[in-house]
């Protein structure tokens, strides 16, 4: 008989093995996205304290691994944000799926994994400690130099300072070294770092390249976004395990009140209609209901159709104003349409889907509609066409319906943000195609393309009178010359007749310059 | 100050919440998922056993969601594979990360994700308990009914039984409900039941369907494939990590010896030549060494140009045959051609890569390539464009250099195998562009693509030679004819020359054929 082992490991010693699906697969892609989640998190650190962010990102070239051709930097990342107690910072940067963002609330972060992956990628690579440095403005700023014991999934501290705040200070620092490719992944960092300010129009970021070329991105607002609030589920859409979870932990008595205190949007007459429906007693304790019980009630929660919409108290649109300033700013389009939709919601987890349609302007001509996408006010910039609104733009949209041609000077913006971004790699690439989801996307693109119709309507009917009045410019001065001259008479006045139906007088001299022009090639 | 809350989670926990991830994000997708999931587990259960695979699938309607549109399925799936022993039958299907595949080794799962997560989804969904069946083919079956406990990851066992084995039956039975969408994922579930049977030619594998329908894919040969061996890493792409923990868990007593034993394909004269350069002492012990020192050597290991290849007895390729017989099964190409590319390695992982293109036939000309991708005999269907073969098709590879137009009737086949398959999701869909793999299958289609080019260059020819023969056989006849009256001769007997140039009977019937439609067309 075979023999067969078994083995349990840590969800670090998995990430370590499954590296990929963190986006970590090349020594460019590891970089790009050792970035991209430390400024995530540094961004996050700062909505919370409503503080206007201040990040800065400094790589420098340490040499090279061995004697091989790949490359070991250094990173160093510094923010103004919240700061981590000096209790809790080896176990946040050096545990997988250790937190602080599990709450139901947007975020930038959502796993528990990126800020951590960073480090345990620059740790495997270079075999190096990382050093956080962080105080949250107290009396004191900790420093700790850190390893992570990937089969334990624990950090290992190798050395701890505590050093007096004279000066108030507060912020994270995150100091490491990683094997790296920048040359190949410089354009996509500094993208992703123009994409963040335009989204971010709040925060300072500034990165100084191994070069030591300069890039700031400036704010060009001092507004803070108001933070996101934590939220309770919606009752559409939520499964037995959360309900299951709820009924276990919940201090409320009856399962009338937990339908009215722990989900949103819940009045006392719904949730006794609900558990009319689902045949429980409204007295039933939480604690008391089987198996069967919750999921008739789910069945009941799923399909009920008198919930109010989900609250949108937590989240955080980028708002139709900033999207516009962003899409101008990015595209300087000769059109553009915004459009925001109402909240709605995936298995009881609120959304909103924003979108921009933009037209001409710096927009190349292609047959590839140039598509820009956010989820919770981070560019996602890898896996385009593993995302829902590829699929949306690709396949959902009939352009042709909207007089846009197979080559166009067409770009679609799509933002989308939730206390859950169904992300379909922990990399946080591309984004899920939940039928809710994509049913948003297609309403408000059609939306925005319904105004760019117009716009080419407009567009194309204002050529036609052009090209009408271009004829009449042309020929009517010679038809009133001609018949003046048949009549023996004077020529009579035809500008005011000519202004009045809208030839200008640039189009006689147009008129005037091309027959010139055509009588000279003639002879 | 704010007040930030930390959590740590299980990974139970983490898939639960991310549940698209790991492809769940849908009614559709999960019944694909969880299908694929458990043939595939039922794959290598039989695999490992070198037992020829019986796999059968029965899917069943069982109601809805409430009085919701959403539907309940129960699914069945039984092998005949080496069964699990009943003391591990709780964890090994109520734990995440819990597995008897993290040996180094080719096998189609990966990550002691799917199998639970497919169990995970239908709980959540249902809130209805699963059970397992199995026995190794000894005196007992063991069932259990059970749920899992997401937030501590572990299996709640609600029911027991073990029942006389009297027919020494041996394989696994998975018998659970979920909330699905048939109508759907239809189609790519019998698309993936076709191509796993293709490129598992060994196997019978069934399916009955919700409205009765019975699929059977048949064996098409009785050789059960070489079961994939454990191997030791490759010393090329290692990381400190994997140096780290080797040196921690070795027997051997000296760095040398630990070279040598530890690693695949390292002689006593490398490991002496190695830690030469990393200036490492022989007889260092493995316990001792610095994290400077381990960092050194891994540099070394990964620059190190005198390594043999790698092992390969640790992989099994579909191989050249099989891949041709399912090429044309599929696909009734006018030409393809296959490529098997000698053992590569990423990270110290060998992997072999195979390719096949293929042309006209079934193939249906269009501007999109036909990819299909395949990697440890699985077929991949989803998120195709996010895939390296995707990227190399598309992206490294010119065509028209080829020969080949924009419009027209080409397939790539590709398959990776590899003890450790770098796909981008844990749903599997994608395979990470790593840069070896990358170019692997870069040089395989180019090679393919070479001999394709030959065949349409042979194909452009004979049809310039066809043309000219045409031209001999509607023009010669007649030129001996015009010549005969001209001299007043009788005309000669051309038939003999013209067959001699490789002008057929039919070129000449043709020719007299299309030479009477154009008179008839004149008058």
């Amino acid at each position: 008989m075979v023999e067969v082992k078994f083995e349990q490991i840590s969800p670090a010693d998995f990430f370590y093995r499954n590296r990929d699906i963190a986006g970590f697969s090349s020594p460019a892609r590891s970089l790009y996205m050792s970035i991209r989640e430390l400024v995530e998190n540094s961004l996050d650190a700062c909505e919370v304290g409503r503080i206007l962010p201040e990040v800065s990102i400094e790589l420098s070239l340490e040499g090279t691994v061995g004697d091989s051709a790949n490359e070991i930097y250094r990173l160093v990342v510094r923010d103004n944000g919240i700061g981590v107690d000096g209790e809790y910072i080896p176990k946040a940067f050096g545990t997988i799926l250790f937190g602080s963002k599990y709450g139901f609330k947007q975020s930038r972060g959502t796993f528990g994994v990126g800020g951590t992956m960073a480090l345990l990628h620059g740790q495997i690579t270079t075999n190096r400690p990382f050093r956080v440095i962080s105080s949250r403005g107290g009396a004191k700023i900790y420093e700790y130099e850190l390893m992570i014991d990937i089969v334990a999934n624990e950090p290992r501290i190798i050395e701890k300072k505590v050093h007096e705040n004279k000066d108030n200070w507060r912020g994270t620092i995150i100091d490491f070294t990683l094997e790296a490719d920048y040359s190949t992944s410089r354009s996509k960092i500094i993208e992703y770092l123009k994409m963040t300010s335009l989204i971010n129009p709040h925060a300072n970021i500034s990165f100084i390249d191994p070069k030591g070329r300069f890039y700031f991105f400036r704010r060009f607002t001092n507004e803070v976004p108001e933070p996101p609030k934590e939220a309770k589920p919606h009752p559409l859409g939520v499964d037995a395990e959360t309900v299951s979870r709820m009924a276990a932990d919940t201090k409320t008595r009856t399962v009338l009140r937990m339908l009215i205190e722990e989900f949103q949007r819940v009045g006392e007459k719904t949730a006794l209609d609900v558990l009319k429906l689902a045949g429980i007693d409204p007295q039933t304790s939480p604690s008391e209901l089987t198996h069967e019980q919750i999921a008739q009630l789910v069945g009941v929660l799923r399909s009920y159709k008198g919930f109010r919409a989900p609250d949108t108290s937590s989240l955080s649109p980028v708002g139709s104003s900033f999207l516009e300033a962003g899409v101008k700013a990015l595209l300087r389009p000769e059109f553009h349409s915004v459009v925001q939709r109402p909240p709605s919601s995936y298995s009881g987890i609120p959304f909103i889907v924003e979108v921009a349609v933009a037209w001409g302007g710096a927009i190349t001509p292609s047959e590839d509609i140039l598509l820009y996408r956010f989820a919770n006010k981070i560019p996602l910039l890898y896996d385009e066409r593993a995302d829902v609104s590829w699929k949306v733009i690709s396949e959902k949209i009939d352009w042709a319906a909207y007089k846009v041609p197979k080559l166009a000077p067409l770009a679609v913006i799509t933002s989308i943000c939730s206390p859950k971004i169904p992300y379909k790699t922990v990399g946080k690439e591309a984004i899920a195609d939940r039928p809710e989801i994509e049913r948003e996307l297609t309403l408000a693109i059609r939306e925005s393309a319904r105004h760019l119709r117009n716009y080419l309507s407009r567009l194309e009917r204002r050529e036609a009178v052009i090209k009408r009045l271009n004829i009449y410019a042309k020929y009517l001065p010679k038809i009133a010359k001609f018949s003046a001259e048949l009549a023996d008479r004077e020529p009579p006045e035809i500008k005011g007749l000519l202004k009045k139906i809208g030839v200008t007088d640039d189009m006689l001299k147009e008129a005037e310059r091309s027959e010139a022009q055509e009588a000279e090639q003639i002879s």
